[in-house]
């Protein structure tokens, strides 16, 4: 696995009860997952030779985040690397300028969007909507959580995201009632399964609480929900954990956000609240085993991160929330805490959804440090 | 973690979501949790000053097998290591002549049993509980799985548990229904909590298939059997995971047949059918953090055991139980296959006790190659 983050880390944890092998490729030895795998590979997963000699012995490549250079990819399978997701499909979770063209072939709906060449051009997008401004400018990559995002009000607003030097995509600001993930996970030979679908939480661009199934949501929704995620994963040929954001709107539709090709945030409540995990799925995947049953365990789960806060030793609050729910489940990077970071999260289960939610926001919230009781 | 097998695989497992880093000592690179552990030692353990070198920064000391020698645990925690569980409870798990003088001490019931100075002394002890032969012989140091283990018949039967030159404790053979196993976990500021009894059936002395909780167990008879194993615990000053091994007789008593002192099989249920795994409160106690829920999540949860069959290469097997069963857990252990050897388990869970008990059965069967269909 390329990548030495936290998704890296549970891959592994999910990998060792199937006796997988698992080589990792890590910017430095103090990364997260880099703290608990035994063949660790230090080095630049933007230089191919480094790719090449890491690649040397693995079975399959597979990836903690999107950022290595899809030409890297396209050399790594030439040399004989199975690599999964693979180049042609990972694209579209490494520019959403693609994605959003791909998704618009295909016939998924998207919020209106078109690339924008300046602020003058996002201002005559804004107008082509009949409803202006507010709208939402995207550099095609490199963003994530937040980043590479702007919520612009006006031309003169408009200017930061022309900066990078990167195509910048223009989007409506979607009239969304609540963020919807719909997570499926498609092996090579084209096997596939669908997770329930959550109601995903942002505050401030970051995921925050991950509810599953999505309270209330109408069962012919989530299946069309489902069914879209399924057909993303089919038409991009994507192999292993795929995420798909959506915008639930306040007239009833459901538009493609974001996709994400790895495990991904708003599938952690797997780990302890479905039959296979995300991650155990993703493993299978990419090593086209039968894929495990995604079906809860629980009639409700509920993630929420834990983000460091103004005290770097968390060890307190650690005792403090086992100690006060023997049944909350804690999982713990290994990042050293700084305010705003993800440094782990916890979920919690249960029959009755305000409770598993209590549960659940008091442990992030005491770990952060944000309440002391 | 001292020694590099399987049951400290599945902690370093269960200790990634706790944040804890872990370190290994093992005899070989190949050993099952060297081939998943980022921090390894390789060496002997009874060399003392290999386990000194391998101490040298941990913040407690805790094992994977009974095999290392107490003087070298006291030694260990002269030099302000904290050790658990410490060498005066372990030593009960290494020496079943000091096992059996503790729990007559404390009142806990044993089969009948004495040490024994050679083969007439054994025909002398059968014939004092008047039933005469068969007997149990048992060096009291260094057996596990059926090893170090005489089923005697006869005098002349008796002549092999003495050639090791280690005294030799005698015991009854009893009349029992069943194997049930009554595991604990105990902090060292005396938290506790009693996992269900489970009933354990051996094959060739060896853990075949355990069912938990025990089917008809009455409440009262399994509500002893935990407080047997909670009141050893505290007696013996047993830190972390104690198993608690017993006999059901056929006129209603449950008889202590062995203790473990560490993660144990008749545990391994609990990774996927208890609210906390045995591992995830082994780490628990030895580092003093409050302890999980120890309850079940399924109605039936049965564990099989893995063993080495004729064929070397299980991958196919693999493949055909994983598309059987989605819901199949699989939990292998990295060990080159070889007759007889455990090489990993499956769990199954559910509220249909013949189907759950069908599906572990099948799948470890099939793994071994002993069906194929």
């Amino acid at each position: 696995m390329v990548g030495g983050g936290q998704l890296a880390r549970m891959t592994h944890e999910a990998g060792i009860p199937l006796g997988i092998r698992f080589r990792l490729l890590s910017d430095t030895p103090q990364d997260s997952a880099a703290q608990v795998v035994s063949d660790v590979v230090i080095g630049d997963y933007r230089d191919l030779d480094t790719l090449r000699d890491f690649a040397r012995g693995c079975d399959v490549i597979t990836f903690d985040h999107e950022h290595v250079p899809t030409e890297h990819l396209r050399a790594l399978e030439a040399d004989g690397i199975p690599v999964r997701p693979g180049p042609e499909a990972l694209v579209h979770a490494q520019d959403k300028g693609v994605m959003r063209a791909k998704l618009d072939a295909i016939g998924v709906p998207c919020p209106r969007h078109r690339i924008v060449a300046d602020p003058a051009d996002a201002a005559a997008f804004a107008a082509e909507g009949g409803g202006g401004f507010p709208i939402i400018l995207k550099t095609v990559r490199g963003g994530y959580d937040g980043k590479g995002v702007w919520f612009v009000r006006s031309e003169e607003d408009a200017r930061d995201p022309f900066l990078a030097g990167v195509p910048v995509l223009a989007e409506e600001k979607v009239d969304f009632v609540r963020e919807l993930a719909a997570n499926v996970v498609r092996s090579p030979h084209g096997q596939a399964v669908a997770y329930p679908v959550v109601e995903s939480r942002q505050v401030d661009g970051v995921c925050d609480t991950v509810i599953a199934p999505a309270p209330g949501l109408p069962e012919e929704r989530a299946l069309e929900a489902q069914r879209l995620a399924l057909r993303i994963a089919e038409e991009l040929g994507v192999v292993g954990h795929l995420a798909v954001e959506l915008f639930e709107t306040r007239d009833g539709r459901v538009l493609v956000n974001e996709l994400a090709m790895r495990p991904h945030n708003s599938g952690h409540w797997t780990q302890d609240g479905a039959i296979t995990s995300q991650f155990a799925n993703h493993v299978r995947a990419v090593l086209d085993l039968p894929l495990g049953d995604p079906r809860p365990r629980a009639r409700w789960t509920v993630m929420a991160n834990v983000l460091g806060g103004d005290y770097p030793d968390m060890y307190q609050g650690y005792l403090h929330c086992m100690a006060r729910d023997p049944q909350l489940k804690i999982h713990m990077y290994g990042k050293d805490v700084k305010p705003g970071r993800k440094v782990g999260h916890v979920n919690t289960y249960g029959d009755d959804l305000d409770d598993v939610l209590e549960r659940a926001r008091h442990a992030a919230d005491y770990l952060r440090g944000t309440i002391v009781e």
